[in-house]
């Protein structure tokens, strides 16, 4: 694999006192400022929500949507590097960025994939990443030949947006289809058949400027209504299923020539054979666990990325079991506080709406 | 000693999104500010320089001096609890932030004898913590008879202010008596008794609004031109030893009926004999290795017991080497950036002016 990489130019690594920019001021951009201002840098937020989380921990914030042109310009001339705590960042946005002088990571070849289900199955199958059977789906016809093709049950889903379990729809049985086409809205679509795994799992992985991967230890996650609830990590796994983690992850990362840390969801089928459910080209919720499992938490890891530093080491030190406060969870915080294992990590959020993520949880235990 | 301390009525601990104070914007303010952040809690710094350390990476900052009576008045109205990351706030600040409604801690008792080092040594020898001999001087005369009563080697301090080695003058010979005086600029001073110890020790510790203890393993210190080159933590050091110093923290704490993060300074004189050679009340920079080495940092643990919260656990996970990085140092930070072992603190100053703390790195191995 390492043998299609190009030669590298490695740019010099961006010095302390130089300024960052994250587009989004949630909890991730929130965790990404800290870890950066920790290295000596100063860090511009740009949220459409005043006196967001992350705005709060961080030098600046830009108030204004993410594809003003206004705020974009002058992003890019404030900042050397710019990166994102979601995918959906416009395309135009990160054209504008680099026109400003910014360096934007991880670059629009991964925002592309990530931001199209069809494309990034097909990008995963082509750098030998299995996933589900898929079919891509633009008419109530090719819904109707592609349920037929891969059976039911089977997962419609919007090509673009939607997460946590929304804007998609299970059919078990043919019957449904149009109904099904009707409720995602007769949108472009990616219909998917369905995996029999064991369990899900997910890999943090992060490649650097100089094409460095480095891999932590896999998380198994358990999610309720579509929601992460829980991930334990080290996860307990066979040395064939590390070894074919670590083997997908540099494949996805190489493939992209990606810079940054990615989150990459996995379907476990026993054996050693996984599928790949989904990346996310940045942080993410089950790699928080590394924050204080790890000496080298994703967030440091991605802002090293991003700013051209060598990678740091990924070994855990703990074994953790991270655990999402949603909406009114963060209620439980003063008992949490108490208990001597408990890692609090709170988002700063003032309103408490049901399913939101107001913070999370580590239990720290040894390493068995 | 706890049968001297009256029964307390635990208050509320403060729920997160409540605001908190900061006096003083440098880089102990600064990672105060990122711990309090990481508990939900909101943080407002007072600092007279402008886009200070820790203002950076604050909600808000008050520009104006610490004995400001408007800025004072606001802190005490915006934040539920202000603390401070060095001991020469005025007393006369601390009032008028009370009257604007906020908790202070450490309190006013912690900060009057911290802040004159012949009530602090007075203090100490009532708590049983022991100390060099030492005697208070207002007068040439005072001098001289100390002197000769101390015999010389024997070391010239003004009472109040000075640190890291200025403010202080060694008396070789009672003949030296006047020049020492007048260096010092005929000021209230202390005379102190030189001790022929082995090592220099430092114990990070801590006190609940509760009464509840918690203290760290101990660190070694290694002092460059007056100023903390290294600390090496955990310690090497016998259980009598151990035990000494964790009984002369509890002593101390109890004794100021004290609330936050304290650090003690000690002289090992071998077989388990210790002085106490100075307190701080706060955070201090000989407790950095806790950042890298256990759960809960000294940081999170002060946030804790000013915000009412249980103390967390203090046992360490590693052993770390923590390095101060002084002025040109920090331009190491590309090298030390590619060390697997090495954790690096930056504080975000922009001019690297000699001697200056910039930063601080922890080389992180196995607990041994």
């Amino acid at each position: 694999m390492t043998d299609a990489v190009p030669a590298r130019i490695t740019p010099q690594p961006l010095p302390p006192g130089s300024t960052l920019g994250i587009l989004g001021g949630g909890q991730l951009g929130r965790m990404l400022s800290q870890a950066a201002s920790r290295l000596g840098f100063n860090v511009v937020i740009l949220d459409p929500e005043e006196n967001s989380p992350a705005g709060r921990v961080s030098q600046g914030q830009i108030v204004a949507a993410y594809d003003n042109p206004t705020a974009l310009s002058v992003l890019g001339q404030t900042c050397q590097a710019v990166t994102f705590e979601f995918e959906n960042v416009p395309a135009g946005s990160v054209e504008r960025l680099v026109e400003g002088g910014a360096v934007v990571a991880p670059g629009p070849k991964a925002l592309a994939v990530a931001q199209d289900r069809v494309d990034e199955k097909t990008f995963l199958n082509s750098v030998g990443a299995p996933t589900v059977a898929f079919a891509a789906i633009d008419t109530l016809e090719d819904l109707r030949h592609a349920v037929d093709r891969l059976g039911v049950p089977v997962l419609l889903k919007t090509r673009r947006e939607g997460y946590d379990g929304k804007g998609q729809v299970w059919i078990k049985s043919p019957a449904d289809a149009l109904k099904a086409w009707t409720v995602i809205g007769e949108r472009p679509a990616i219909l998917e058949a369905r995996a029999s795994f064991q369990r899900e799992l997910s890999v943090i992985c992060a490649r650097g400027r100089d094409g460095a991967v480095a891999v932590y230890p896999l998380g198994e996650n358990i999610h309720k209504g579509g929601v992460l609830k829980t991930t334990i990590a080290p996860a307990k796994v066979d040395a064939k299923t590390e070894a074919r983690a670590h083997a997908i992850a540099a494949a996805i990362l190489e493939g992209l020539d990606y810079v940054g840390v990615m989150g990459i969801e996995l379907f476990d089928l026993g054996g050693g054979l996984l599928l790949v459910n989904e990346i996310a080209p940045r942080v993410h919720n089950t790699g928080h666990w590394t924050q204080d499992g790890c000496v080298c938490d994703q967030f440091e890891q991605h802002i090293r990325a991003v700013a051209g530093w060598p990678l740091g080491p990924t070994t855990a030190h703990a074994r953790v079991e991270m655990t999402n406060l949603l909406g009114d969870d963060v209620k439980k915080w003063a008992a949490l506080s108490a208990k001597p294992d408990a890692r609090l990590h709170l988002y700063g959020k003032a309103e408490a709406r049901k399913g939101r993520k107001m913070g999370h949880v580590n239990r720290v235990k040894p390493l068995v």
